[in-house]
């Protein structure tokens, strides 16, 4: 019995299928490792997973200074490989290499009003973060139906998401059953969001968000004297002026920092007790901080290096990749096309 | 010297390209004859002549009636055969089966902003006489984009058009612009109208748009029957009881249409005299139009039929068209690919 229950649950995993990405706009950080990387590398074994290098959407927002994305394409990449996604386990694939994501999105534009996408909250708070004023590219806009068009695509099942993410879904829900109305066929496959427990990474000042440009996060790529430099300056208790003196834990980065990466917890949980009471300095707290990133980071940065000293080998995995993923889209293309009675060539 | 300047103007002619088309969304009638039909069987001897069954366009306003438009691509690639538009002379492609203008489109839409399109004079007008209320989909908001996407495809220069559709060209022209400064290259061409100097044809009851479920229109493929029923019932002067009686000319339907097709017009004016002065009745002038617009069809009818019977010909013709289409376009994509660092795997 418990054989069988066994059986039915991993057959149950590998009829999912993840799709992830990230836009090709910077490096990846140690916000993406916790966040993302670390559990791409674990479920690429437990699932069929593509992680798509997103750099149509990274252009909807740099249509005029597209090298920020072209730039970073193979550093995404490296990334990926030097964290462990393996790309004879994952399929890696580049988003503006597979005709039939656009094309999809063309098909989907027509099911979705203007109105829906001006009411999604993602995109609303995406908008009121950016500097666009009242020229929102209409790219930007509809990066919602595009996003549809790339899980659905993929007949992905399952989507790695934070909370902010989850009107995503439920936008590329309502394409698969409109499509799948059309048709009278189940053609698209409905998704569901993998959450994510692990909170965001706040950025080493503890204010704005993580940017490279703002020199506030610790890269994959970083060395060990640009993480010592981070570590050092990073923000802590201002009011915790003497190692005698108690200090506060809470939005004191460092402790934020040592929950997110340290590998003994109970540790960590006797050094915040001990900062609370006071006598546990932040050069201290820092030091071991630093001690464990570096440890963390010193092989992902080996293996990066490695990695993007071979450029031929990473345009080699991506273009595989993405032939893959077309031959793959193609055919949910197809059935797309067929549902809008567009098949004479075929 | 007069054979240098016509040798000049000849070559000139040669380099210019057209583009044109029409949306998949129902059979061709008596209004696309004159006011584009007739002028493309022209044009082909003249200049390269690219025309686009724009089945996706048509897509944008019948996302959910999508077999308003798959069950007339045929009818309108027999339409234009029937006319004379020879696929050797003109390339006869459809939009859903050349991959480059969707993505085209996709790239085009980073660089032209929501507000922009919703200014858009042409779109204005078509969302104001539609019945989508707050609900104008996604697609139909961006067509502009989706039509430059077309005209550059193609590099075409001049694109002919009435005098509602010169905002398009300027939406177009201003993407090639912003494409080219980024390119900091001129990749792309801007067009020219050829504005057609035809006033549009009214429907046979001088109220509404023409649409075949109105029945108030003369379809290509119309029977002599249906001929003969559209002229008799057509609108002419409401206060011309007698044919004594003097009758308007103005807004007089069977007018207008002879104006339009008969070849004599200094026979059209006389007519035209004696109706003002009276002794001249409707079914006289409406024997007269139905004899001329009989002899107009009727070769166009039986080519029509030859045509639509072997649709294997037609499907032939429009897939030849269309890979020769994505063959050129896919150059352009290459360009603007570039233009956004685009060509990793080139």
């Amino acid at each position: 019995m418990h054989s069988q229950l066994h059986q039915n649950s991993k057959s149950d995993a590998q009829a999912e299928k993840i799709l992830t990405g990230d836009r090709a706009t910077g490096q990846l950080h140690l916000g993406h490792y916790v966040g993302s990387l670390q559990q791409r590398a674990k479920l690429q074994h437990q699932y069929e997973q593509t992680i798509l290098v997103a750099d149509l959407q990274g252009l909807t927002d740099n249509g005029n200074n597209p090298h920020k994305v072209s730039s970073n394409i193979l550093n995404v990449v490296a990334d990926y490989l030097a964290v462990g996604i393996d790309p004879l386990k994952t399929t890696i694939c580049l988003q503006s290499a597979i005709p039939a994501l656009a094309e999809l999105t063309m098909y989907y534009s027509n099911l979705v009003s203007v109105a829906r996408l001006q009411r999604n909250p993602t995109v609303k708070n995406e908008i009121a973060s950016k500097s666009f004023g009242s020229s929102i590219p209409t790219g930007f806009l509809m990066y919602p139906i595009s996003q549809a068009a790339d899980i659905t695509a993929f007949k992905a099942t399952l989507i790695p998401v934070g909370d902010d993410q989850l009107p995503m879904i439920e936008q590329t829900n309502e394409i698969v059953r409109k499509l799948n109305s059309i048709a009278q066929d189940e053609i698209l496959v409905e998704c569901r969001p993998l959450l994510s427990k692990v909170p965001r990474l706040p950025s080493t000042d503890g204010k704005s968000k993580m940017s490279k440009s703002m020199g506030n996060c610790i890269l994959l790529s970083s060395s060990e004297k640009d993480i010592s430099k981070a570590v050092k300056s990073m923000y802590t208790d201002p009011n915790h002026l003497r190692i005698e003196d108690p200090g506060q834990v809470e939005g004191n980065i460092v402790f934020t920092y040592l929950d997110a990466f340290h590998s003994d917890l109970n540790y960590v949980n006797d050094l915040k007790q001990k900062y609370k009471e006071g006598g546990l300095g932040d050069g201290t707290t820092k030091k071991i901080l630093e001690e464990c990133l570096q440890e963390i980071l010193r092989p992902v940065r080996e293996r990066r290096e490695t990695f993007i000293s071979d450029k031929a080998q990473l345009i080699e995995i991506l273009q595989k990749g993405s032939e893959k993923s077309q031959d793959e889209s193609s055919q949910v293309l197809k059935d797309v096309k067929n549902a809008f009675g567009l098949n004479l060539f075929q």
